[in-house]
């Protein structure tokens, strides 16, 4: 391979001749052999463009960056946000905790890049642009990785969680609705229980991801505000006046999502306990969602040995041994991603927690988490709507079986003769395997007649209407 | 001991003579000899008092239950709630995970003690008050333990959270203020970093409680809505018209606070995602004064051999060997509530990710964890704060030693002569043991008149002014 | 209240006069209003006896105590193991994260009762041992807390621990055996597959066991070393020669467990890694209960609505509401102590990887954490195998009837028609809802006979005997 | 893109015309778009070829395969195992939770590779090798993708882990050895304590780390146990006689690595005890590492307002705004790494513990948090120690001035003079700011000469020895 010589504060690095990127990036991956290559997420790869982009044009605005600089750091930036120097990132999380490496990757590869757009050469000695007084002016990386991390995963929510949430929970609203009518057996410890409609079943379903969708929004509210204006350790230290609200602004304007500036950047810096707040909102969801995948799971079950009270799509093969086998597998894939998301959590938690200082610095792990979990639970929401919610349908002759064995029904005699005495003939039945009926009659409680009066299951399921 | 026979059922108990509680209470002491005994929380016991008041008192109001019985009920409930029958509740969190042998255990006392207080006899065969039939009317186990637990989780958030976090907070913002011309080095990865005053450094972590403080307010949101109503599996068999909405009501009215009914009662017995949020807010302001704790315990480091800058109270000799120690006992206690709290909320999560069909049964894990939790937070806030945050002040001396010292003052060199020039600085500085001055001037780079003027630790920390 | 005056190095405390703790004792009481009163673990407090009366001892024996002030230390640490001092600890917890309080609490409860025990008064103003010079001899709380940690827990494990596995174990050995014959539908992926016997799914629990207690008794080997002689920050100083090695052995007499010295006591203070093993082995088997637990529950689901295929024992009425409700409550609470073990799991790692320098500052939310998990996992064992596995049933009618219509049994065609036509058949067996049989004879594929002489449920469960 | 048709016993597939892979593959693909493509861990990948290669020898060994298919399925898996089909494996880890989908993937490309191979096409309607019926011989997705977990976790442990761990801990034995005759002060609660040697101090991380390891290894005894042989649930189904431990003893042979095969394959299948268990004892490492990262992160700390007693290597500029700032950034990666682990073993336990009658289904899930757990815990540990621990040097001047100024030094009186005397003189020399010396000698407790002869640094760092 070629080399060039890029040099820093601390000397001269071989850097590959045909990369943008300069010492500091270099110096980071031979340094830093942990995991697989390029790991740090490209969402905050393109979070730095716009924010680089942005303090640039806020920079010129207020007098001290040219407008002729300001045009290429902004060139520069659009070719990362079109996806054409994704291969100028190969840092991984586990860097420096407060993410400089990225920062100064990003840093390097706009400023060689805006040179070679502008018509130098990787090769010349003075570039056109410099990445720490050019790129990274009026900057620190303690406060654009920690701007990038609320960029990226407001960005993340609002593109893929939030609407992957919202798609599931409308088809489970639909669901509740065409299931209205359908009288089945609840069941509460696992065991029979007095009925309800699949309706009312897939409802509490859908008030879930209500709910959850309620608190990730609220998080965002936490998320969108940003460090940066706060440069080295909150104060603003060589920004100037006015920075922080309209570099803010200008990244709201760029990316269309309602940032302001944080209101305190010493909390911003040093604490990232929005990102804990919105990984735990995260939780939430796959709290929510493990129930739903776990209701699904178990209520397909069978075909013939099991619950099978509602049917879901048949997608692939679901044995290489057992022949005709379909299974779960769209609840198997989601509640794992809830058990990753939950997972995630407690590291961020750990990251959250151990800041010192001016500095919290887990940044690359608090942002890698929480960004996986919120495409996680976005991407397993649509893949489990689309391959299996949409098509699920209700079993109707077992669901007749069950309620029409079910032993609960005799709940609905508690008002007329108590509850002991309607639960002897639950025992009853049960013990000598007959219908509630022919129990009840047989202890003389009540008529055939009163039972068909009283024990309606259709009746059981609407009080609260 | 002395016993007398109760029924239920399943047949005949022996029940200590002098106790109010039956056989379904005495079932459950025999069958889960979990951990210590009475674990269930007092808090839980008491909501519980307050929800049969209410039930009763809407039963009445809705003709379903005489007002003499309606009385009874309320005056027994009273007694729990003056504590007056504490010792009898004898039962452990690790029971059925519905809670319904702690709800009967409440039946059972209520009615009859009732019976009692009503002027009759434990030896009574027949008492004034069916547990079930009375006391549990027109609610089940299934809704009644999960408004218990709301009642006992917003009371104690309420009543000891917010106001822990906020007396803290406010100490907090007061040290802000007063420390606010005080100028020191920050810190940004554990190393010397440009200035900002201890008042800054302060008002992060005020903000951290402040945003603290709005994601567990927002969390008690859900945790108003009550699962009253819904009975065995969210469909409010058995209850009477408009049931639900009035009981919600009368809560409200006893207990002063906001509660409503829940929307769809389904969501509300089946999964118990309000609980996991609130549990992911306490966590969230775990992490928030890890942080906190963290700081003061190493800022007050030393005496002679640490960061030392500031300086706490005394409160109890440090060391049982080292004479004359002093520790940072308050922080430390913080700290282990922080982690305690942090794990408490993966039992949460796991109890509350784990509920089938109608019914989640992690109920007593998911009530307990939660209110210990809420508990420890708003506990060891006061107890740092009075016994800690109160009485920090800042070490003046070490403060005024390490400002001097910092070779970050560098940075306020950098829009003058460049980042990697006033590196050279530092760097001469740092190995040749000098000031910066004197390596600045020796590399002529500036006179030492331009670093009196650039160099000013107090211009350093306001820009954001 | 009536008080007197202790003191220690900071001056006067008033102490209620009829409690045998001294000043430093009441500090903490005063300064750490922190949850429950006396939370601190007793197994904590008597772990303190064993080892202040090993301390002693050898002492004495090193010639550094008297033999007079060695058994007074020692009649006083038999009064705290028989219990009759059970009520002079009141500490919390959340206190000094080092346990210094608790240390100090058992050093001035063990002079001023050896005082009474001598004669004397505890309004003396000079007793005749110190808590610090006498009792605490050869000692530090960084060396004797972590001590009374490991003591402490290594109890709990072999006391309460294992023989609750083992009783466990043993019963689903049992039944396995029992159950060795009933051949039963398996199930994978909750849906039906290929048969086994009732027997080989409970010999997989019981190997659970097998290897979750060998991983517990694995983890005993790290705690049984003792940190104690290391003192203050693990030189030892202040301690006679051979001392460690010595009292570690007093300590193993008394308590009759193969203790020993830690081979580097800087680790012993600065970290609790051994905990934190510990704590994952109890975590694992936790796993492994929360396994059976959920299988038990879903396998004796119904009665009428679910699998069915076990019955367990009617232990209590199900339901407040619903009668003759019998729910799978030993179950319940043992996942719902799993979920505690694992939530308490994440607060010992939290703890052990704070730790900072020479001494880890959250020795008390370590310790009472894993004695927590050590002591439900145990009791849960217990209540689980008295009220429920003992009792565990098959459901003879219900297996038999499962296996004769699963579909799955069309794996034993693969091996002569191949996997692609054993698929037809049970396809076409469930779209049209035939037997398996029918299915194949129609589609020409086999014979009946073959079916016949093919399909042996029997003979699909054993190829591996 | 051109495609070709792929069936299986759903139907029909369009599969990209290049590719190895068929129609499962291809379903699996569009079923499954979670996260980024091919996440299914490559160590998994490459583990399926180990036993798919296993497999065809033990069935060619016992009479059910033919050589002739058993070479072909062998050079398949060659390839795989030398990385020329790495892109033939597109699937994701969020798939069906038994991994079916990715042992098809397996069979799949070793089926259509190896006709290829011999001299077919892949339009070619019939294949010289039926992926299930040939390649999946005498196997099940449910025992060979726990297979794979187990022969890939292993490997990297071997391979990655614990060269990593022991390296490290290699370097810190090392130092403690250098470091052997350097006192310094000591510090318990981050506060001056008394003195030990920064030798000792690095012994107690040698130590940590020598138990971790051994932890490590032995879980590897239960990861050794290999569930291959059980194929659909446990039983054997379908597998000629003595198939199981001849294909684990191929397994070895292959791997040079010790698995035999698992004593109970009902719980080889329906749990992951063992990779619970590996995940525990990273943890326990992660635990280990946290206290080393955070020790070197602490002492290293300065150089002029920290503690600053060693230095570690400059790696790389610390700051994009702070000129000539060196961070402690191989301690930061080390602890986020360790974040992450903890956090891994959560999601871990969480998929460990929802396993189901015969198939625990959280399968890749959990391997891939094992597998990356022990990455980055050994290329961590490498990472740390080579750019870090290697060149850690004692800062002599900061640690003999902190020495000096340590107040705790009057520990050394107690025997002399007893505790609360020594505690005057160390209060008196800290308020007034003065030496021990002069305290003492003003109280008149001991002769400036006593104070020479009983307080000496160096004799109190070595009672031990």
């Amino acid at each position: 391979m070629e080399y060039r010589i890029e040099h820093d504060t601390m000397g001269e690095v071989k850097v590959p001749a045909d990369k943008y990127w300069g010492a500091q990036t270099e110096r980071s991956r031979n340094n830093f052999k942990i995991g697989p290559e390029a790991s740090m997420p490209k969402e905050i790869i393109y979070a730095f463009a716009y924010l680089k982009k942005a303090a640039a044009m806020a920079n010129c605005d207020l007098g001290v960056l040219s407008t002729e600089k300001r045009d290429l750091i902004a060139k520069a930036c659009e070719e990362i946000l079109e996806g054409k120097l994704d291969d100028q990132f190969p840092l991984v999380i586990w860097q420096t905790g407060s993410g400089t490496q990225s920062n100064m990757n990003a840093n390097e590869v706009i400023a060689y890049r805006a040179h070679v757009i502008n018509g130098g050469s990787l090769n010349d000695d003075k570039k056109v642009l410099h990445p720490n007084d050019d790129v990274n002016k009026s900057q620190s990386s303690n406060d654009t990785f920690p701007t990038a991390m609320h960029i990226a995963a407001y960005k993340q929510v609002v593109e893929i969680t939030l609407p992957g949430l919202e798609l599931l929970r409308a088809t489970l609203v639909k669901k509740s609705q065409d299931f209205a009518e359908i009288v089945k057996t609840g069941r509460t410890h696992f065991m029979d229980a007095t009925p309800l409609t699949l309706g009312q079943e897939f409802s509490g379903y859908a008030q879930q991801l209500t709910n959850s969708i309620k608190t990730v929004k609220q998080a965002l509210e936490a998320v969108k505000e940003l460090a940066l204006g706060g440069t080295a350790v909150g104060t603003g230290l060589n920004t100037p006046k006015g920075y922080d609200v309209l570099v803010a602004k200008h990244i709201a304007d760029l990316t269309g999502l309602p940032f302001v500036t944080a209101p305190n950047k010493f909390e911003a810096l040093a604490a990232h306990d929005a990102m804990v707040e919105l990984s735990g909102a995260l939780k939430r969801a796959a709290v929510s969602l493990m129930k739903i995948g776990n209701d699904v799971r178990m209520l397909s079950s069978g075909p013939r040995c099991g619950i099978g009270e509602i049917i879901i799509p048949d997608n692939e093969p679901g044995s290489s041994i057992m022949p005709g086998k379909v299974n779960p597998t769209q609840p198997e894939a989601l509640t794992m991603v809830c058990a990753q998301v939950i997972g995630n959590d407690v590291a961020v938690s750990f990251g959250g927690s151990n800041g010192h200082f001016e500095l919290n610095v887990f940044k690359p792990v608090i942002a890698s988490n929480v960004l996986q979990s919120a495409r996680l639970i976005g991407d397993a929401c649509v893949s489990f709507n689309n391959n299996c919610a949409v098509g699920i349908e209700p079993n109707l002759p077992e669901i007749k079986k069950h309620l029409e064995n079910s032993l609960m029904l005799v709940t609905a005699l508690n008002p007329y003769i108590g509850y002991e005495n309607a639960a002897k003939i639950a025992k009853k039945a049960h013990k000598e395997n007959k219908t509630l009926r022919e129990a009840a009659v047989e202890l003389g409680l009540l008529t055939s007649e009163q039972f068909t009066e009283w024990v309606k299951p259709e009746d059981m399921v609407g009080s609260l209407k």
